[in-house]
């Protein structure tokens, strides 16, 4: 038994009757049917997250996790560990990509520190709820302790349960954690780790080799680590962790989920695998270059709304996409039917 | 001689010293270089297009021209050819998916009538531009008289000299439009016309298999009709033409130039086979699910920005990606720097 406390429980929103509502209000919009493409699909998902033919997206939340690896010691990254704590500065003093997109869209943004190597000094807007100082080296032993691992988990609960609105964008910061996402791919969906290893924030082809060579070490050390919490302990890091906490919160309490890139999504492959439901709950922001998260949305069958060869992470993709998804929820609230404005309809040649 | 009077000029943006030096703020931003994918080349595009390193959007303008295609009467679309005027009256309404999003981005929404056949009442946001109350048949003889499309295409010129800022979204509304547009693309890029012609806002199989043969009718029946200009006045349509002057104005005026999407596309495809500099100036909102769309992106070599399956028109894709284009330039002039910060550099292990 893992010593986690009950995580949350996520009800599936499938909902034939307001499916049908809504697809019928859709459809009859003052556009012709279908024209909204993807946008339609996102809007009647939405509806049915929150049980309602007008729903309503409030004080979207940004979410920024970040923790460092002990597996970036092997090398594995283009930058230095250091960097996971600049960042968290830098996102905090307001210079970061995710900084000057949550002003530009008016989005709430709370950095999580779930393990990064610094004492950072406390900030308003920067949650402590650091489980160690980075994860252990998973090439000698676990990322993190199985204690380590559903506290991270539990972590994430807490934070959502705290916040207010009913939207919540994941991102994350933290040197060597592309490495994490591959190998949690790799083991939970059954891919070759080839496929699910990339180029991170900038490796060579050098670097690239070497990643894969220490990733697959590490996988066959870890052989028996199957199951989605026993494997995301071996692989680690603290911010994916407390990633599978938020989007299982997030989703119990039907709230919108906004998953950014590539390690997100292994924090929502791994909470997928604990809780299926989840992935009602889940909108994906893009699809980004890191050549694992294709494969990875393959798995999960899920359509994405950007296509900009985005890399950053940091939840850059989330917020890029958080326009998109408002606007789907306007378009079916506020857009006229054909009947309300006296516009003709098809075929009425 | 066309009657047309001299049509603005427009300057190529290319300036390598000026390029350089983007490349370089970009490069040195808080970011793994390039991660920010395509939104890079595009704030890259627009300092060039504002000749600055501190580029900014100012009042954003969507226009929406409107008018009716006397081809219409030939069965070509499954709409009838009053909705022109009552999706117009929609607009003014509020009630469209163009003024939801126009209204969500905070976006100037004007409506030019080009040419539709209906008398409206004065309002402050529609212009009246009115060339004819329609185009004529042009399986019959010419769209409209080579006046007309002058007449058009100075309108245009004229709508965007008088706007404020400095971006305008190019939007259209015209039953019938998709076929000009098909028409044009055939034409103008060599494209065969089966290539080129689509459901627009929804055919069936029956009503495609006709559309194209009215088409290749038309083709036929202006076959001399290969300069731009020409093929515009034998194909339409009114909206079209006056598109092709608002983008050469807005081009002349350095102004960014957002298309929508195939009929958008077709009046840029148009003015830039008289100034192939207008391609500077464009960025190209989407791709559309209309077939002929991705030929003529690809003909004009141009990335999009989103592909998510729309059709709608009314500059709807315009609008919802101009975030995106808003986060281009924010982040290249908001972002803080590797230096600035303090934060370690690459391969600084």
């Amino acid at each position: 038994m893992s010593p986690l406390q009950a995580l949350p429980t996520i009800a599936a929103t499938a909902d034939a009757m307001l499916s049908a509502r809504l697809q019928h209000l859709l459809d009859h919009k003052t556009k012709p049917q279908g024209s909204l493409g993807r946008l339609e699909a996102l809007a009647l998902r939405i509806g049915l997250i929150q049980r309602t033919e007008t729903p309503q997206l409030l004080h979207p939340q940004v979410l920024v996790f970040a923790a460092d690896h002990g597996l970036a010691a092997r090398g594995i990254s283009a930058f230095p560990s250091d960097v996971t704590w600049q960042m968290v500065e830098n996102f905090l003093a307001g210079g970061a990509a995710i900084s000057v997109l949550a002003r530009q869209h008016q989005l709430a943004l709370t950095i999580v520190d779930a393990g990064v190597n610094h004492a950072f000094a406390p900030r308003a807007d920067l949650l402590n709820r650091k489980i160690a100082l980075g994860t252990a080296d998973s090439l000698a032993g676990p990322a993190m302790t199985v204690l380590q691992c559903a506290r991270a988990v539990e972590a994430g609960v807490e934070v959502v349960r705290n916040l207010p609105g009913n939207v919540v964008l994941l991102g994350e910061m933290g040197i060597g954690n592309t490495s994490s996402a591959a190998m949690l791919l790799a083991r939970l969906a059954g891919v070759d780790i080839a496929a699910c290893v990339g180029r991170g924030t900038g490796l060579d082809d050098a670097g690239l080799a070497r990643k894969l060579a220490v990733l697959r070490a590490v996988l066959d050390k870890h052989a028996p680590a199957q199951a989605p919490l026993e494997a995301l302990a071996a692989f680690g890091g603290f911010e994916i962790a407390m990633m599978v906490g938020a989007a299982l919160q997030a989703a119990s309490s039907r709230r919108v989920i906004v998953v950014d890139g590539f390690i997100c999504g292994a924090a929502v492959l791994v909470a997928s695998k604990i809780e299926p439901a989840l992935l009602d709950y889940c909108v994906f922001a893009h699809r980004s270059a890191e050549s694992g998260h294709a494969r990875l949305l393959d798995h999960l069958e899920a359509e994405h709304l950007l296509n900009l060869e985005l890399r950053l992470g940091e939840g850059s993709g989330a917020a890029l996409a958080w326009p998109l998804i408002d606007s789907a929820v306007h378009l079916l609230v506020q857009m006229a039917s054909f009947a309300s404005v006296g516009v003709s309809e098809r075929d009425a040649v």
